[in-house]
């Protein structure tokens, strides 16, 4: 059988195989939204297996697993990780136009220099190649960023967070930076009945008082400013919806209290209290220079059983949205009015809501910044080729394409940096089919300078790394 | 002029050709939802011209028809076969990219061996030839059957309907299986003014009583029953969204006490009922191992005038919708949680719809069942060559591709299998396309498997036929 | 540097490329929806730059000047010409995919005969070259229009508007028939704090009363005579959302007292009032033979900021939606059921609202009309490369692509007619495409005929130019 993947993978021309080669291939990543874990990073870890690295929390592939029928003991139990490997080799022959295809074998011919196809019959010896490659130095945690030229990394960090390990990482001045991402989505979840048990906690991390409104958000500005001197540039929201619904803040003070007190909230109030803490949250992300990132149009956990046997993030979330476009309009041009509005970064699951998010980026432009409001990289379940591609197509239909700040992993897995090759092939094949119909010039300069822009300029500048 | 179809009709590289000739060409179809009359089946009926088979309730033609200003009495009134026919080859030059082009040509290449395209200055020809040969053995129902390879079909019944055509084809051992499928839509139409008549229609078909909710499911039950003797194997449902909202079986039985007392319902009763009554049939189905179809995201009978003249389904439905994602997920997981969520195929008329469906399909698996819910093939409106190549796009992007169940005919006419074939050339040229693309490896036998699977195999296996 | 555009700019084929040449370049044009001024037209305006005609008001590049952190002086203040012209050119290179890349061009091509890319490293070149072309006679507004071929064209124009210039132009018997539009958009918004004010305009225009609901539509049909005595054949309506609550003449009257004494109306009110004045106005143009174009779908001056500088119309507005397809089926139904459903071209902002309205439209036939509701061509944010494309497909899939009435501009531009020829470019590559691929017979007589109805003959007929 022919090689898969070659290196010309997902390049269909000529001026798409020579920006990804010239240019894109080796350019420096910028991860500035990521789940990796910073302890795992300072502690190096190592890895037993491709299991451990693949399967070991990717909801992605067990969602892909248990839709061919696999017993749930070979996604999440206690199958051994040969078994499991064994498992996932199974399904891929079935999952052509999957991303998870493209993914997986991208990170095998990338890391550990794999061009035959994963199938039953090379599982064995793939799984045995893969295996002594981990056990050599350089395959650690930090060995896999390292040879994946990442510049700079940010986590997702609860407010609550000490930050020990992002510090203890900077002091042993390794090669990345690896800062911290302020992801408040706990005091804001105020309809949860896990609510009052975590403004403790917060309380807690900051050793203040948060007895009201005004104490809580005092708190989190001393938290944000202990992000800040870690390096903190940027937030993180992921709701169902953005909300929008202004209230004062006494109203807002006592959506809060009820809470506190476990005394069920209507929705309203919901809604009013998390306007109120997003308002806030987004003067002070402005005031510090701190971009806004909101994932919007997802719905969580819609599997009872499997919620109760397993938890949350394994694989049962799924589209909600839209967007409710009307609202989102409204709650940024609050902040604009107050020339509070920071840098914005939108990303919403439904891939029906491209146009109206892409309409609406150039709305709140601010003088000397590069499109402050984007629209972010296609994002979860529209991370695939054709996902990327239409939220590249559509973001240059109504914005402008040469200021995108590109790619994000949003992952857990320290292989996941192929897929900033994944999207900076998909990239050049976009620019390079343009060029190539004739629908822009063959100026080799200008399409070089978008290239490095989106693959990682823009990034750098947009954030301030 | 050249030939119009050719045998590489919608075939666009080597790999696809090589795909549709070897593999999906002559495979067996199992078309497990149409509309087809179980009695014009029994009687094999005789068509006496192109004109009946064609025109005589293919409401997709008159659609088009009308467009083109073209009167009543040539569409559905009074106008000689041969009247109509001319009118229909009078639009045909006009419908450039629409499904109907296609179609028809499929339908005249397959059948009656004709390549040129239908124009005014072709019809008198074609319209003799098609008459002449339609007058011939192998042209009645059953012979146009059997020349599709038709393994099995299923028919959509109501649940009152005795089944007799179905037994009295079962005992004359026709080649191909002809199956009742149970579309219980009257009974969960609890807002029409035709309740209470339709009731009393299923309870004499039964013999039983109807008079409360816990004797109406009940005799639900015996029906089923009787369509499992007959070798019923799914269900159906139209409707134009989920509903969700659990009542008890006391307030349902009140919803639908008022309903048989001609009182009108409330949209919350209303809602209550159909919760409650979807959710018995669902455990019901899971029981017995029949799957359950959802058509939803259609808005009927949408102009009055025509609705006065012509009746139903003749032209006037459109896409309603999106469906209400928040509520199927619900509506699933309730079913879920009682371990009794029978297979499940989801349809909806909106296309915007497809990436939800989607990534909701794999949130409820089975262990050893392959994609035990299931977005089905592209339906009505969408069911064209973009639509069909878009659904098995976002389903292969979210899902396993080589699971998918395929295609349906979901028609009225004995000449409609060549949508089996239309469709089997595009998947073929979906899966070569890729190939030849190197986004999957040139792997025949994978291939094959994948095209093998949809064509037919996992139809086979899902169902159980 | 190789030529851009050439040519052969958008078509990819033979037959496109023929198609292009020998039919849709030089047919004449019907532009039956444009912002031209009819002051401007009469007066036969002349322009000192390539600035005034381009940056003068054309808010779609303002958005992308200021995305690219343009300072307001240089987009719509006191900057110079030249100036703003570098400004402009210095975003142009980053703007691959933009449709504003591609009509600069065409302009630039077509009208100035410049086939290299605006650069800032050529924009002093080119700025003095433009410059010195409209210096010249045949670059006046009349100069414009008269050499891009235009049969027809239709401005916006306000009930109040006393139509002096179409006159004047009417008397000077100019080549070009320059005909009023009718666009009520002020007497629906009933919710406006400027209603009563325009109401007492409109009022003054006549001269009559409009004390009450009857004598405002008794007014307003005096106006619509008016119109029609001035070559209107066509109306215009920009919404939100369309309106569907039928009221009595009572209610609606009770809704108009309170909003001429200034009192706040509920929602349903205006609703309401909205549904009964566009049905009057619905009948009024059938019994008069006129079009109705709904262009739904649009959230307008969502910048508090912008609109309290710049005012509306600056770049400030998004896409709403989805449009409620069932209010839409039940007012254009409501008008059909009483005779009274005059010619209908429907527009949204949301591209996802393509293949309803394409579904819809064909549910509302006349008999001897070929396709009297109308998806009208891509609208303002789709008008691009791909947003044409899908709306040509999405209509071809549904309806009767032979029937479309085609391209307008939609712009308050001299130079806007190079939006036809690139809408012609891409109708030629679509349809090029289809008879290539083997889609559609290579029937050149048939292709002619659809790409000469689709540019302009079957909008002369559709309108009755």
């Amino acid at each position: 059988m022919k090689p898969f993947p070659t290196e010309n993978f997902m390049l269909h021309s000529d001026t798409a195989r020579a920006l990804y080669t010239q240019t894109a291939k080796d350019a420096p990543i910028y991860d500035y939204h990521c789940h990796l874990s910073p302890k795992e990073i300072y502690e190096d870890r190592r890895f037993h297996s491709i299991t451990e690295v693949w399967l070991g929390g990717d909801h992605y592939k067990w969602r892909l697993m248990r839709a061919c029928g696999v017993p749930e003991r070979l996604v999440t139990g206690d199958g051994s990780d040969q078994e499991k490997f064994m498992a996932w080799a199974s399904v891929m022959p079935k999952l052509i136009g999957s991303p998870l295809y493209h993914w997986s074998h991208l990170e095998l011919y990338k890391y550990f220099g794999i061009d035959s196809p994963l199938t039953p019959a090379t599982a064995g010896l793939i799984y045995d190649h893969c295996g002594a490659m981990l056990a050599t130095s350089g395959f650690s945690a930090r060995g896999l960023i390292e040879r994946s030229n990442v510049a700079a990394l940010c986590t997702t960090d609860d407010p609550a967070d000490d930050l020990r390990y992002h510090k203890l990482i900077a002091d042993e001045r390794f090669s990345t930076e690896v800062l911290p991402a302020w992801r408040p989505d706990a005091v804001l979840s105020i309809e949860k009945d896990t609510f009052p048990r975590y403004i403790e906690t917060l309380r807690t991390s900051d050793g203040g008082e948060a007895g009201d409104i005004a104490s809580l958000t005092a708190l989190l500005s001393r938290r944000m400013d202990h992000f800040t001197a870690s390096g903190c540039v940027l937030s993180d929201h992921g709701m169902a919806d953005i909300p929008f619904r202004p209230v004062t803040e006494a109203e807002a003070n006592a959506a809060y209290q009820k809470a506190l007190a476990g005394t069920p909230l209507s929705s309203d109030e919901i809604e009013g209290y998390k306007t109120y803490l997003l308002r806030f949250l987004g003067k002070e992300y402005a005031r510090r220079g701190w971009a806004m990132q909101l994932h919007l149009g997802v719905t969580r956990n819609r599997n009872s059983r499997a919620f109760a046997a397993l938890g949350p993030d394994t694989g049962f979330d799924g589209i909600g949205g839209p967007v409710s476009i009307d609202k989102l309009y409204s709650f940024l041009d609050s902040l604009d009015a107050e020339s509070a509005l920071p840098k914005t970064v939108l990303y919403s699951l439904n891939p029906g809501d491209n146009a109206a998010l892409d309409v609406l980026c150039p709305a709140f432009p601010q003088e000397g910044v590069n499109s402050k409001v984007q629209h972010g990289a296609a994002w979860w379940f529209n991370d695939n080729a054709r996902g990327m591609r239409e939220q590249l197509q559509s973001y240059a239909e109504q914005g402008v394409l040469g200021n995108f700040i590109g790619m994000l992993t949003d992952s857990r897995s320290f292989l996941s940096y192929a897929r900033h090759d994944y999207f900076r092939r998909i990239l050049c094949d976009f620019i390079g089919e343009m060029v190539e119909r004739g629908e822009y010039p063959e100026d080799r300069e200008a399409i070089t300078a978008i290239v490095e822009g989106v693959c990682w300029k823009n990034a750098k500048e947009y954030f301030g790394f």
